[in-house]
């Protein structure tokens, strides 16, 4: 049994300010470039108002209004506050960066969850790595078929942050067919979803590591992965780069899909301090996905041959808001100037996108 | 000749403040809420930074770091800033909104001239309403079959300002085949392009007014309207109310889609002083196309039945950077909770989206 866990669970420091009309927060000391200490960053800061910023995302910033902080606080890991904000609900941030808005979550955890385990047959046992908000395990459990779902989030603390303040994404850990785990068995894995880092790209350090090949050998012939990958619209993304490099990790098929996410002042969902941060465009809103399959069963991800039952609602108590297995075969239709990347010989440093 | 020209251009007052750090900006006094006084918001002010903010999406601002102010002015109509931001290229900012950046303005006016112009064959006459910057011109140069592009903009600074600022968007002036009007013929259009409201619905009182019924006039049977439409992540929206409602008016097909636009902080263009504004949650980066046909040959816009030569670049010096016939068709693909709206009974006040 292989260890994936501790590649999961950043443990970067908490730089969020409070001061008495609100807060503003920063990102981790791990995500700071040039080590800038805090203090000498330009940073947009208007009181009552939540603002994400960061160096690796210069010259856009997002506010939301606060109405009330209710939580904060910080656990082993990382620092957590949640706060009701005006219009997006109640608003999840993790190590100064957004996580998720009760508003808008849906779309992120239902295509996440959805367009992997949609485009294979009977999915029945299934990893989720990260994703302690809960949602995904909903999502989840929207699939009858599904026998068993495994999870690796070690922070106890943000588990139950979420489960007393965001009821109806934590109602996934009411699932009885969802199992804690600090190691990954090989070989067994139907689907496994990463839910825990920043944009993954070909130059991400983690290509480089043995966590990919770790989640490869987790899964059985034909097993696929989800991951939350660049967006389309960010200035160094090379998509048939991307596709490229997980073919020769994962042997089988690959694809990249794209969604919106409003409240998203960036692609990622979670900070982490594993990656290498490049100082580049990135745009609000629109986040991508990975999709590999492993060696067996061909996959075609575009074709959801595993549609969701409208009736069966798992564990949640409502219907799907966002994903469609319309929406599922739409969310790769890439746009030109991110298609031109699929041809190699287009790639130069000079592109505009 | 009905007279179209008198409903397109605001005559609303520039309420752009500018300190010696940069500058920020309220929208128009036609936007505001209440006839409140401009320094009564509670307005999120950065110095160095735009900030785009109004009462009619209130909790959320989206900030662009400026690099240099480069134009301010004020025309017969409206007023006008273009500056130069860290990471959207230019900047142009009408009546204290944002129009358009250079990094991203491709899929506006891509998605805005090539759904309805491929979704019918050899369109030869093609109208566009506002439009001053000359992007959807610039668009439907590209394709060979349209004889003739009048255009209703009656703002010449605005036109000059672009000429100068934006000469790869303004480009589209230089399609031999543009004619300028006053006013407007009846029954000879196969398009006609509006590129000049907020955001539109079933409420607006432009439904109410003689607006769609002259454009539905100046188009030729089975011609062809585009018009930005509310997100759909807009809490009110009732797509199925909307499309009744032009269906009334255009007697033919309609439909609706929808894309990213990241600069985006709310879905509208430009702003006038024609709409009755709801006071609710508008969102980032996603904007709709409201496509309607007139009694005559059956138009289904899923189907790029038109579809742009790729060798065809018209006036542009480039191909297309967004726009393909995929990307068309999953434009309409709509993610469930927007469908669920298209069930009349469903429709309540008490809708979370």
């Amino acid at each position: 049994m292989d260890s994936i866990a501790s590649f999961v669970v950043p443990n970067s420091s908490c730089l969020i300010y409070t001061d008495e009309n609100g807060v503003t927060a920063l990102p981790s000391k791990a995500s700071q470039v040039n080590n800038e200490e805090p203090t000498n960053y330009t940073h947009p800061k208007v009181p009552g108002w939540f603002s994400e910023y960061s160096p690796i995302w210069p010259g856009q910033a997002h506010f939301l209004k606060v109405e009330k902080i209710l939580f904060q606080g910080k656990s082993e890991y990382q620092s957590m506050m949640v706060f009701q904000s005006s219009t997006y609900g109640k608003v999840f941030v993790l190590d100064g960066a957004l996580q998720l808005t009760e508003k808008d979550e849906c779309s992120y955890q239902e295509m996440m969850t959805h367009l992997p385990l949609c485009s294979i047959p009977n999915p029945e046992k299934v990893l989720l790595i990260g994703g302690g908000d809960g949602g995904i395990l909903r999502e989840i459990s929207r699939h009858s078929s599904v026998e068993e779902i495994d999870i690796c989030e070690i922070d106890t603390m943000l588990i139950d942050v979420y489960k007393q303040f965001f009821p109806d994404i934590a109602i996934g850990y009411k699932d009885s067919r969802t199992l804690f785990l600090n190691s990954v068995p090989s070989g067994i894995y139907d689907a496994i979803i990463v839910d825990a880092f920043d944009p993954i790209r070909p130059d991400h350090e983690l290509f480089e590591s043995e966590f990919f090949e770790l989640v490869s050998k987790a899964l059985r012939p034909g097993g696929v992965l989800c991951i939350q990958a660049e967006s389309i619209w960010f200035k160094s993304l090379d998509i048939e780069q991307l596709l490229t490099k997980c073919r020769q990790i994962f042997k089988g098929c690959v694809d990249y899909a794209w969604t919106t996410v409003p409240a998203y002042p960036r692609q990622a969902k979670h900070t982490s301090n594993l990656h290498h941060i490049h100082p580049c465009l990135v745009v609000l809103g629109v986040i991508g996905f990975l999709l590999c399959s492993t060696d067996g069963p061909c996959v075609d991800f575009r074709d959801p041959i595993n549609p969701i039952d409208p009736e069966s609602y798992g564990i949640s108590k409502q219907p799907l808001k966002f994903y469609t297995s319309e929406v599922h075969s739409a969310a790769f239709c890439l746009p030109s100037f991110a298609k031109k990347f699929t041809a190699t010989e287009a790639k130069s440093s000079g592109d505009e996108f």
